[in-house]
């Protein structure tokens, strides 16, 4: 397995499942010119984790949900009263495509304060449909928005960045 | 003692008592895998020193709270007419359990402008009672509520991820 | 070509045009007294690359836009109705001054929700005029916000501070 | 004179005066117990330098003005429509004790959009009053402000954070 790896995920532990928050960085390519790009980006990953008794989670029962930089600006610019709903295909461009299907929503709760946060994933083969749904207080969302703001650019590579030019910019000014 | 640490609290002296404030990161440990998990989470001190006298603080004396990183979420969430409170028993899960309550408090001035930032110790062995109150001013929370933001992702142990795959994500789709 | 760099930009596929968002760093010079000073001031760079079919795009015929700090400053403090432009002459400052005219404009749609960022390039010796306009859904806009707020101190030079006084203040009370 | 620092302030030049901003990093000294403790604090320096004539800037006249760190939460918490205003006396415990005193103001543009930032140096001994001001955009003061609380925990020295506890705390609880 991979090794000297630091895992360090937010885990909000319920009543009926646990979701834990971590971002994993993007990997790097070097090309011929000397010069690396992003080969696979950076995501927050949110994992799912059933009950299975008092303070007893089945993590062998986990369902993961990797929110792209995109659908990492959308969690951190939710007013308190809007909501989001992402759609993901774990199958996409293979031909599995369209046999599953995940969706994350995240809805403000109807009282006010705080957010539920639900996966759902559809099997359109085995006909299966499993939801498992957190809820999150305003100050456990506010952790999950402030950490979340502090990855986005981390997930970027945005802090790999130097000060030399892309090759593509050679003789132009920068300034232009 | 522990050598080479550094201390850089930003500490607020008023007229009865002085405030602290200051992160302390989360300690790792390395499990057979080769993956580091957080061993003991990070926290955000606070140090409630009372005054003996003018500009005379009595560190002997000190009471201390650490906010976890969902207590810091609470309290950089904090709207200007927002209050809030939190409890911690120091000896929760030992035999002494019940005896000390700690009740931390920060709650906006009736006038306007700033918290009062409070903390209450009861003992119930001692029938002790002790209370400690330091004003805060709006410019004086304004850094507490930054530094504590850009503390949360250390506390977290966010600043320590590498582009490793955690050992539980092999074979699966990062983006999944 | 420049070896070693590392290209990471935020880049939105839309149906006309992509647009790529990327900091770079400024460069320092060291003066004779040991002092480093900024050479080349950072920018936050904006590439818009036209379609030529489906998902395809023509990065021969990249335009680009690059924003100064201030600029930067304008964009991340943009409120969800506020509109911004900005010009630029890449001539600037040199006989074929007034050539070319490039303004960038960032409106928010009509109907809310988003913004139209679009790039007009005006050639007064050919008397043409490009425009290439890429829309930006909140999510997408919130992204280049919180990446941009984490890159200006960057561009600025300010994360490679030192504790060392410049050598202007020496004598001088740092808390005059 | 000092060796090695790098400056990199954000300057904003205006027809009667130039105002520059830069951060200084806190220094440290290390106790006989092996803890480093911060020794002279972080500022937010304020370099004010008049005009003398198109585009030239006299250095020789410039006048400064360090915000410490609670001042600089004043400034980064500043609405829209809020103006503040701090005083400084240069030679604060010394004899020369309320010789001079300055005044560092920040009031928004009447017109809105905007602050006027503006520097009065007061000495009682040569009975002189000199004033100083530049105005800034909304963009350029939200580059300060997004600069300055990038800023303020480095000011601090939380950026220096290590995981190790501070001697006072061992044998203490972290989350008591």
């Amino acid at each position: 397995g991979l090794k000297g790896g630091i895992v360090a995920p937010y885990t909000v532990y319920k009543g009926k499942a646990a979701l834990s928050v971590a971002p994993i960085l993007p990997t790097f390519t070097k090309l011929d010119s000397g010069l690396h790009v992003v080969d696979r980006r950076g995501v927050v990953m949110l994992k799912f984790i059933p009950a299975i008794g008092e303070r007893k989670y089945d993590w062998e029962k986990k369902q993961v949900f990797a929110l792209n930089p995109t659908e990492v600006g959308s969690l951190i610019s939710l007013g308190s009263s809007d909501s989001c709903e992402f759609f993901h295909d774990p199958s996409m461009l293979s031909s599995n495509a369209g046999q599953v299907r995940k969706s994350l929503s995240i809805k403000p709760h109807a009282t006010g304060g705080g957010y539920m946060i639900s996966l759902t994933v559809t099997n359109n083969i085995l006909k299966t449909r499993e939801n498992v749904s957190v809820p999150f207080t305003t100050a456990e969302f506010a952790v999950v928005k402030t950490a979340c703001s502090y990855a986005l650019p981390h997930i970027l590579g945005w802090d790999k960045l130097t000060n030399k030019l892309p090759a593509g910019s050679a003789g132009g000014r920068v300034d232009a």
